[in-house]
């Protein structure tokens, strides 16, 4: 148990106990799946696996609910629950949080809407469950929120478990990554692109109106966590600024910090008043804000789940660029020459290379091919030279700090249409798939630890391919189509230049 | 035969017979269809289906190719094929394109490189294969080329067939978007996300190094084509400045042209030199270029895509935005404000709506969600409403000239989840996904085409779900992520007040 805790100083944190309840009550679910949200968020913490036996429904009908014993007041309960999830009816929730704190509960999550978000009314009832919590000593997550999940729920002690009070049903594959986000889609409905991508999520949370915890109680956590590698933030306003600043400044140097910022025109902040209640800043305040904490921001969805997913694969591995320079080699001339542009208008360098390293590749690839940087191989049959021992050459030259291969298909996808054809595949081909983790992914990502040079990998498939599949199961960062592969190198190199790899 | 004729008045001009040859001779294919890029390309040729018998393979030694008779030279061939197909060492091509002149053969693809991109000697050749050509009277695409990809192939009179010498393996479902490209990649390593997102393309064709036929002659060519909607070019250098300018002025206004500008940084230009031979300009002239013209220029792949896929819809259906106005409707408040700050940035608008307008929508969504623009229906199960009603709605209104939603998901995926959970689905709720495209795409579709209004639908699955694939391949605008929709209908809106719709 003393193991335990020393592996998990962050326990004594009062968010540990929010993430980690070992019971939980729940107001406002039913047996309908499709049509009641808190049904949905119901399935989700059963579907979880590490709460059986210790999920209480709470409803004024149904004697059990989706398969559990249900109960008519919390009042009822044998226990008192660790956490209570509130999916009810606005004007209900003052009740029912009366009689969980006269239960004992201190934690709570409150999904229900139309509070300050709303005006008018919405606001008494905020101060309203304000003060209750404040009367029963009690914290909770929301109003408006959609909850937790915790791809590390009661880890160590219980393996492969979730807790997952969010929708949708899509449940991310944990890893190093934290979500704070004021968003409850931005929590949750990132999980499908994340399982395509690779995006490995170890914890996120809708923070919804923050009347009571705040994304910065979240940052102040995640800080602490030693599950949390690289944090993600959808901020739509910040409250205490300050307390944001200091710490931001404090982690961004350990973990790397992707925001995105919604406000800052008319009306998107229009749009978030009525999403969350709060009063969005200017977006020059928040440009600062990004600046001087080293936050890395951005506007696009895709970039965000791109760089969360970049900086993953940095922080486990280990794997931090000393330098803007890169080699491209690419069996494309097209696509070699857009990637090249695209570093070079994002700050980095693709350079030439030393005469001895030219004539190196000379000697290897095709008469009508060049070697200048970006290395264009031209049709070039010797798959495992591109993905292998060109990137080889090119980090143990000493002469780049990254590199970037195109050229990765479905060769399965080839050899089928060419068998279709009335062509005959040699059977050892056809197995080449299999031994590409070990004779070319597992080496590889040695290297790059070595030398702390990144290697992307990019082709023109769609990830559901399975060679591709192949390659992110491995944890090698590989890009469908050419243009994140510039824009997470440049995110990463200018990070790693600032905060890992000092000139 | 008439009315064919008038049907395509654009059989007149060189390029036609060149896209359209009734015969082929293929030099350099042989029988490895993983190793030799030749065999790959008259793979795709066999595979086109509308030559069949009129292949003619040309080797030294192998009496069939891929099971087609071959012969050992042009010269002993039974009649003069339209066109010839060189994939050969540079070093035999001046030879090859005497016989072929000596033959009578007019045009060709000449796939082969080392070229003006090697210098040197590479020059020299070039001069030879110029003077060859003109001795000959015979026009040829390339060298250092991928060819052409005709998905009308003989059309009407052939069906279903097309002509495709490019390798790639995957070839694009044919529609309205033709592609001239200087880069074989971007001519054909699309075609896989081409696929996956609806993008149909008719025509692709890399011109290689431009010895001989240049991106000008297509954009000519493109112009005169009934089958040509929207056009996208891939551009290293344009040669004949003036000629261009001329025609994208003629042509912009009736047909969209998105292009890539891959040239006007040190290494990019280096990079370019070195791909095609090309001396890149500046990237001010290119702004200029494409801002008098009102080509449509973007330094991403998947932009490219989507503006293609975006103006290929509009051109179709004729469906314009007559303003900037657009109205978001959305079960996320976090997607509406980021696509709201996005649209902005942009230059287009998310106004609030009239009282009137706002009292229709107050009635039919929950009493926490809210009516501004853009409206946050919250948890809402009437997936109906959602996609049909409320843009519906809002079209007839006249108060938005576009409309965004968002919330689209599989809900087979959710009902297969709910069953494995131990819940019941109502049978007919399992059918919905057959009813979709007469109940609400088709009536949509109409919908937009009456008022000139486009509605583009979003979700966060990946394109491969069954639901996602309906709606696409009902040519309705879908995207997966919400980053896509507010650049693709800013792009829409700025073309459409400029030379659709003038104020």
């Amino acid at each position: 148990l003393n193991e335990i805790d020393n592996l998990l100083p962050f326990k004594d944190h009062f968010l540990y106990n929010i993430l980690n309840p070992r019971s939980i009550a729940v107001f406002g679910a039913n047996n309908d799946l499709l049509g009641t949200m808190g049904s949905m968020q119901l399935r989700n913490i059963i579907a979880g696996g590490g709460l059986d036996g210790n999920i209480f429904p709470i409803h004024p009908r149904l004697d059990t609910v989706q398969g559990i014993k249900a109960y008519k007041s919390i009042l009822d309960l044998p226990l008192t629950p660790d956490l209570a999830f509130l999916i009810l009816p606005t004007k209900v929730v003052p009740t029912v949080m009366e009689e969980c704190g006269q239960k004992g509960v201190k934690n709570l999550l409150i999904t229900s809407g139309g509070f300050r978000e709303v005006g008018g009314e919405g606001i008494t009832l905020s101060q309203q469950i304000d003060s209750i919590a404040k009367r029963y000593n009690m914290r909770f997550i929301g109003p408006n929120c959609l909850g937790i999940y915790n791809g590390w729920y009661g880890f160590p002690n219980i393996k492969n478990a979730n807790l997952n009070t969010l929708w949708v049903y899509e449940t991310p594959e944990r890893g190093n990554i934290s979500i704070a986000s004021q968003s409850g889609t931005i929590a949750t409905q990132l999980s499908w692109y994340a399982n395509e991508l690779g995006v490995k999520i170890g914890k996120s949370v809708s923070v919804g109106n923050e009347e009571n915890i705040d994304i910065t109680d979240f940052l102040e956590y995640y800080q602490k966590d030693p599950q949390t590698e690289v944090i993600g933030l959808y901020i739509e306003e910040i409250k205490r600024g300050k307390d944001f600043m200091r710490l931001a400044k404090e982690i961004v140097p350990c973990k790397p910090v992707i925001a995105i910022y919604a406000g800052g025109t008319e009306a998107s902040t229009r749009s978030i008043m009525s999403h969350t209640g709060s009063i969005a800043g200017n977006q020059r305040i928040f440009d600062t804000v990004f600046k001087e904490t080293g936050i890395i921001s951005t506007n696009s969805i895709m970039d965000f789940l791109y760089y969360l997913r970049t900086f993953s694969f940095a922080q486990k591995y280990n794997v931090y660029p000393k330098g803007e320079k890169v080699a491209i080699v690419s069996d494309s001339g097209g696509a070699g020459a857009m990637m090249t542009k695209s570093l070079e208008l994002k700050g980095l360098k693709v350079p030439e290379f030393s005469q001895e390293l030219k004539s190196k590749f000379l000697a290897k690839i095709p008469s009508t091919a060049n070697a200048n940087n970006p290395i264009d191989v031209t049709f070039h049959d010797d798959f495992f030279a591109l993905i292998y021992k060109f990137p080889e050459l090119l980090i143990k030259s000493g002469e780049v700090d990254s590199v970037i291969v195109f050229g990765i298909y479905d060769l399965d996808e080839f050899m089928e249409i060419i068998e279709s054809s009335g062509m005959k595949i040699e059977e050892p081909m056809k197995l080449i798939k299999d031994t590409i983790p070990l004779t070319v992914l597992k080496p590889i990502k040695k290297l790059m630890q070595k030398y702390s040079v990144p290697v992307f990998y990019v082709g023109p498939l769609p990830y559901r391919y399975p060679w591709n599949k192949i390659i992110i199961n491995s944890e090698i960062p590989l890009f469908s189509m050419w243009d994140q592969p510039t824009n997470c190198l440049a995110a990463l190199t200018h990070y790693s230049i600032a905060f890992r790899n000092k000139k």
